[in-house]
């Protein structure tokens, strides 16, 4: 499969996508239109079918889509389809609560480590997962064939832990630090900055409010 | 202003050009070039022009940016001047590292109230803010001026407490429960949905490895 021109905003449709395929396999609903589709998602039947178009349509319109097949399909191209061993890093409480989310081991995201500098963390329990101290690190990444580590550490030491990560040659990480990690293009990095989507919900809060005002002065 | 058409993608990027400029001001730099700003942001120099050109310009490109200016400008372009009132309901792991994230408090964002419907957690204190019943939210919404919810509480529980919430008249919700959450267009939403995430991490670390694959067998 050639995806390499499948945009950004593709992909980051696609877990969505996925999500409501789900919720409609639970309900046992076997088929479903991208018009029926467009209705649950508030998204056009265009757009769904554009999108799916570009991993080769998923099968007739007309009859419109097995769900269980293109609930599969799409998460073959999401990478679900197999185990991802993970390690956290920064054991404080953003990191217990991800370790902690049954949803992701369901999904393939397996947590194998927790690393902490900290010795009110090290030797506790997280789940049935032990903190280590984050020394221990690179050879846990080395000896366990791990693909992804969550960093969930201050601003302040993230950038020393990636350059580590470089160097044990992880293949990914999943960045809560608000910074951007200074590590090259062959690791993928996808970021998690709540300070900036805390932010976007402000400006659109107060857009939103001079709308009104704006509406109210008019009157 | 009037900035009813500025794209998501401006808005998006615009908490970024905060943060860096954020990091000048420490370092007491005063004036910044588009050209200094894009090496440092990896964006092009005409990117960042067009982006202030949405609001603007903030002064003239020759002589760069004022650095103190220009980050007032866009904090208060984010509504980083107004204090925000905020409220959490879920007092697990996730919700407790929310609250301490002392770097919100910075930006005006206060948590006032805690809310859970568990008795192992209600009555303990996140910080200085007991865990109240969820059964007193309404009241205390309504009584404390509070603008945003945020939502750290299991999918299943999500979309009542969503109705609850605009039913007590929320402005706006940060929504970490992955659903899309029923509320009317009035009420802002910022979604976090960190399944989503991780599997956009997913999706590009096995992507990176097709394409290895395809160099390998081509050699």
């Amino acid at each position: 499969m050639d995806d390499k021109d499948i945009s950004n905003a593709v992909i980051a449709r696609l877990p969505r996508y996925y999500r409501y395929l789900g919720e409609l396999k639970n309900d046992r609903i076997e088929r479903v239109s991208s018009r029926e589709l467009s209705r649950l998602m508030h998204v056009t039947a265009s757009q769904i079918r554009q999108d799916f178009n570009n991993f080769g349509g998923f099968g007739q319109q007309g009859y419109g889509y097995n769900v269980d097949y293109l609930y599969d399909e799409i998460g073959k191209i999401l990478g679900l389809d197999h185990i991802h061993n993970m390690i956290i890093i920064g054991a404080g409480n953003l990191g217990q609560a991800l370790v902690g989310y049954m949803n992701f081991k369901n999904r393939g995201f397996v947590f194998r480590g927790a690393f902490d500098i900290s010795q009110n963390v090290i030797g506790k329990k997280i789940g049935s997962i032990e903190v280590l101290p984050l020394d221990d690190m690179p050879e846990f990444v080395r000896n366990n064939n791990i693909d992804i580590a969550v960093l969930t550490v201050p601003k302040t030491a993230a950038a020393g832990i990636a350059k580590e990560l470089v160097e044990c040659r992880i293949k990914a990480i999943w960045n809560f630090a608000h910074i951007d990690l200074p590590v090259p293009d062959s690791i993928k990095v996808e970021n998690v900055h709540l300070s900036d989507s805390l932010m976007k919900l402000s400006y659109n809060l107060h857009r939103s409010e001079d709308d009104t005002n704006t509406t109210g002065a008019a009157e």
